[in-house]
């Protein structure tokens, strides 16, 4: 279950555009229109990285560190906008600057137009000088699968790999097999199949969702940089990040998983009202740092 | 789901003594009798630690290390017998010796006797001289949660602490509380609400399951070693696994959270048919060999 504290500030967050009846626009308004204002003394500022249009988010802990995130919303909605507060939370935390690559969304834009956007921000990152040590690919939900399908990318490009990875909620298997897709089903108040399976096919559009670029889950985890994967207990969603970390132990990689009990889909968006939400950005900010010793210094 | 080959080998392994008909001595031989010979190389001799009788399983690679290992069986069953091979196995990948406690059982010594011999044996491996820097004190199933129970205790007392904490499918709330109880219900080919309630009502008879002695995972999970937590996903026992890790993360400690996806109860038991048992053994040996520098060399 969900405490009835997670449970009504999600309720009230999601309340008014997460509905079945909402329209695709509405939705995107209501999810930008979620997330608090960051701290006064974050500074955004728009960029383009690859080619791929974005929002750089500061903070004045920012120091050598990038991070280059994915921002959640089911390849359908979300943008720089519905992320800042995450991002300028993560900066402090990370003593990073993060770039919210602001990529095409579908269903305007089907499969693999994300996909090809990750990548061109990767690359562009590369291209424009930032040091793949100094580098993070980060992503929560949809953002999530996209920021490890990046990762896989780069690998068998034989591009430069970033210092690490830190998923959030990650759902990176489109065919929907995780166990927990039923057995976490009573207790997730946020996603369900339903929801999961309009946004495949919004984004899919008849593509295979087995593609290991839709769904990097299926493919090969192997010789991937260290990762962090955060999950709540209570997500249809737990069984992606907990297979994403068994398999990238099994290929002899390096994966930390937080599950956190009866938290839900991305709890890390409620930090301004949620102090577990506070403590799992500060393990994404030590785990960014112990991965990037050049930050290490607070 | 399990897959049908880790159903079927557990299934060969459990049948013909764990059901419902069968008394309790035959329960004791089947698990006794489950266990593969360890292998060869192997040194079981009988020990004495703190007035807690046991085997010390040595291999060729043992060296400075030590573990205090607390066995599996619902505190009914269960013994150093059952877990010599799986002992033998822990050792040569930590390069340490292995005491396997045979604390007393219920029916027979009812709560708490069995928490009293762990932290008989605790300290009486301090009493014989036993470096706490290169001690780990591990166990599985309710030997995890005795584990646990064992170092809350140590904290409490103010006795030296060990370097570090393994726990393999740890049963730690004999409330039965985690979601996951149902949750994975369905997928649990093992463990049951049902069993556990039996073992519960026969180890407690009558004291209160929340009683912290019990159930460490509702007490004080502050000040304690870095832990090393294995889970199946396939368990209806994952969440006590998820909320160890998670409420030390959030009371400031160190947790590494490892679930192994469609993976049943103590899986670890399985090392001579399954690969994914010894990766995870691996893994156990990787994480002691990073908390005691002294056995860090192969």
């Amino acid at each position: 279950m969900v405490s009835a504290r997670v449970n009504e500030l999600a309720a009230a967050a999601y309340a008014g555009w997460l509905r079945e009846d909402a329209t695709l626009e509405e939705m995107r308004t209501g999810f930008d229109g979620m997330c608090p204002d960051p701290a006064a003394d974050a500074t955004l500022s728009e960029g383009v990285v690859g080619g791929v249009r974005g929002i750089w988010v500061e903070v004045p802990e920012s120091a050598g560190t990038t991070v280059l995130h994915f921002h959640a919303g089911g390849y359908l909605i979300g943008s720089p906008t519905s992320h800042r507060d995450l991002a300028a939370r993560i900066a402090r935390a990370a003593g990073a600057r993060v770039f919210l690559a602001d990529y095409r969304l579908a269903p305007e834009h089907a499969f693999p137009a994300a996909y090809d956007d990750g990548i061109a921000a990767y690359r562009g990152m590369l291209a424009d000088g930032v040091d793949p040590a100094s580098l993070v690919v980060a992503g929560d939900s949809a953002g999530g699968g996209l920021a490890l399908a990046v990762l896989a990318a780069a690998r068998d490009a034989g591009d430069p790999l970033p210092a690490a990875g830190v998923l959030m909620s990650p759902w990176a298997d489109l065919t929907l097999a995780g166990d927990s897709m039923s057995g976490r089903e009573a207790v997730d108040p946020l996603v369900s199949r339903v929801v999961l399976t309009e946004m495949q096919q919004g984004y899919l559009q008849g593509a295979d969702p087995a593609d290991h670029r839709a769904s990097p889950l299926l493919g090969n985890l192997a010789g991937l940089p260290p990762l962090l994967v955060q999950v709540g207990s209570s997500e249809v969603l737990e069984d992606d990040a907990v297979r994403i970390a068994d398999r990238v132990l099994h290929a002899g990689g390096e994966a930390t998983l937080q599950i956190g009990y009866e938290m839900v889909h991305v709890f890390q968006m409620f930090a301004d009202r949620l102090p577990e939400a506070v403590a799992a950005i500060d393990r994404i900010g030590a785990f960014v740092r112990s991965r990037v010793p050049a930050a290490a210094a607070v």
